[in-house]
């Protein structure tokens, strides 16, 4: 029963990031971390990933002692078309072939031009050459074709570093293809998303639901700003994981049925995004501290349009008052970031733009601004339904970005909490 | 003349990462990029970028090969009081030596626990315990001390994986070791950044350059979307790097004056707020598909309240009217991603909030919405200024979020040149 044996192996993988931009701090490997994520969730272990120079022995020394460790070798970077990216170069002195052109490789090539409106140069042209033996994995989204290459049993797969064109291969090529070549145990993964409520205190509330976990299943807590996911995760044979896998989803859906916001890849944009479409309702946002992070959030949700209207950003004093009729006397009064303007700001850009909620922030971001009274990381979040209209203060810490980023998701937050 | 020959020869590090968490993609490795950085800064080049699990045998492996390549090694991870920390077991089993009580690293421990008001447990206690023969690093921001040995010639440092930690260690305790300890040569390096030229135009453009570059001398491109950034590195005696650098600059700058915007870690939205700020004016936004990403952008700059006075986000025709003014029968005449409805909105949003100068945006993100005449990707950018108006129209692809990023990074390039 070989073949069983192997399939409950565990894959081994590893991952080579190429770059002298990497080593030098220049640019953070965000790759890796996304493609380990990936591969966890297929069954298939990242085992190391090793960030080496853009120097062709360099590379080579590290993919052969990767594969004297690993099933299979990702690579990535190197693959742009100017003298300082030489991966292809290294995969040629590696499996002792030369660069073909590939007419499949350039197809892509060309409509990648053609869509914008571009001619082909030479240089480019030769980014539809691939180290002889290879299959060519279409890369609709970018220049450089990703590579797959099999090799006394193993697995090389090329891809370009530039993030999205990574994660366009990997989706659209790679996965499927590494599912297929190697049998991966079946590993299934749940992820409830938990909004309000710390991880200490989520750790306690679990305590008992953690130490009665079934063998094969596991609970991992995945804090960030401003929220917590528990990571629900099992292995084992396939039908019984499901099941095992439904009850205690159920189980842990109760226990913190207070916070949990949504599943697995949602975000609050998303979820909010489609609460409101359920309803059949519009939102419109004014912000003044977050300064377009709302819109921005909700604006990368797809179709937001349906439900989005629009906002102010009201950034100064004069433009709070201009653009939304925010009265000055009440500013005056009590400070840009208060409760009352907060609400003035809801309730005004309700109304202007008729939709049926909408919400507001208005606070100190930092670094400068703050005051004994209302120091960085004060915020007042406002949020106007047709029936209620109601202010909410956070205190978040001295981090522009991330006080930014937490103020503009608890004001979504918020808002869906009042739909409920 | 040994020593001479010792000072040239560039210094080798690598660093290795400890952490299943960074395998599955739980972590995004920032400190390896935070590292390399402040290390190249003192003239210490980065080889090689390890990442392993938790495991002992994987992270001595790891070292025992690192050290074949490299002068020194850093180590980050694995110091915390749990069971999975494993790094001070495995360094003892390098050293063959065992952990000793360190009654200095104590003090630390102690004075960290006193300050949060709470007792030392017997788990923390036992974080001052180092393996035999290191150097203990003072940790004043945490409980793992960092560990400093020599070995055979080559230094060793272990770390704690926590960023905020790392970097206190870093600051205070290893650079400043490292550099009387290594006679370390001069690197410099100086990044040109520009927009508007693709890499392979430009790499055709700077051929003559690059082919000439002086011994020492290197230029690479780093491509992502909207912006090419052009990193000359250097490395010598350094009197001689300096000069050569500054000529190099220059010249590079002339080649690519068009398209240049910055320097190093320059991002257009704080190159162009400097030049706000320079000439005293203000700014306003209209965003339609870009959603608020213009305004998140200008307000992740610190103090951009004092040139940033507010948009609006305008995402469906009403609001186009509502908010700003802009024509019903003009949006009905010519569609809402149009030449005439972007200089409205550009117009009527300067007008409004009384500023200086102002952008606006309007185009069809996708995925829906494209049509044969405006496919998905079309964005027609305008940007008014005191004198005159414009506008430009982009073809981008059909990337939700980067066409929605490069539009928004596009509406400050284009102002920022109509400045020059």
């Amino acid at each position: 029963m070989s073949f069983k044996k192997k399939a409950l192996k565990s894959i081994r993988a590893e991952i080579i990031t190429i770059g002298d931009e990497l080593l030098i701090g220049q640019v953070i490997d965000t790759n890796s971390a996304w493609i380990g994520k990936q591969l966890s969730q297929v069954g298939i272990q990242v085992h190391q990933i090793t960030s080496v120079s853009d120097e062709i022995g360099h590379m080579l020394d590290a993919l052969v002692n990767a594969l004297t460790r690993a099933d299979m070798v990702l690579v990535t970077g190197g693959l742009g078309p100017t003298k300082d990216d030489k991966t292809k170069e290294m995969l040629c002195a590696f499996f002792g072939t030369s660069l073909e052109f590939s007419p499949e490789a350039y197809l892509d090539v060309e409509s990648y031009f053609k869509k914008r409106g571009r001619e082909v140069s030479d240089l480019n042209r030769r980014q539809a050459e691939v180290p002889g033996g290879c299959t060519v994995l279409s890369n609709k989204v970018g220049t450089a074709p990703g590579m797959w290459f099999e090799h006394q049993g193993k697995i090389i797969v090329s891809m370009p570093g530039v993030p999205h064109e990574m994660k366009f291969l990997m989706e659209n090529e790679v996965i499927g293809r590494l599912k297929s070549h190697f049998h991966t145990p079946f590993i299934l993964h749940r992820t409830l998303l938990t909004h309000g409520i710390g991880e200490s205190v989520l750790a306690e509330k679990l305590e008992e639901f953690e130490s009665k976990l079934p063998l094969g299943f596991q609970l991992a807590y995945l804090p960030s700003p401003g929220l917590v996911k528990l990571r629900l995760s099992a292995t084992g044979e396939e039908a019984q994981v499901r099941v095992g896998m439904e009850e205690l989803e159920t189980r842990l859906t109760e226990l913190v049925k207070d916070y949990l916001f949504g599943y697995d890849d949602d975000d609050i944009q998303s979820v909010l995004g489609r609460r409101l479409k359920a309803l059949g309702w519009t939102i419109s946002t004014a912000e003044s501290c977050t300064g377009g992070t709302i819109g921005h959030l909700i604006t990368s949700v797809p179709g937001s349009s349906a439900w989005y209207a629009g906002s102010t950003i009201t950034y100064s004093y004069e433009s709070k008052t201009r653009l939304l009729g925010v009265p000055a006397d009440l500013i005056q009064k009590h400070g840009a970031v208060s409760e009352e303007v907060v609400l003035s700001m809801a309730r005004n850009v309700r109304e202007k733009l008729g939709t049926h909620c909408a919400v507001a922030t208005s606070g100190v971001a930092g670094p400068g601004g703050g005051t004994p009274e209302k120091p960085v990381g004060t915020v007042w979040i406002g949020v106007a339904l047709p029936d209620r209209i109601f202010a909410r203060k956070l205190q978040l810490g001295d981090n522009r970005l991330i006080t930014i980023r937490v103020a503009s998701e608890s004001a979504l937050h918020f808002l869906r909490k009042a739909l409920d």
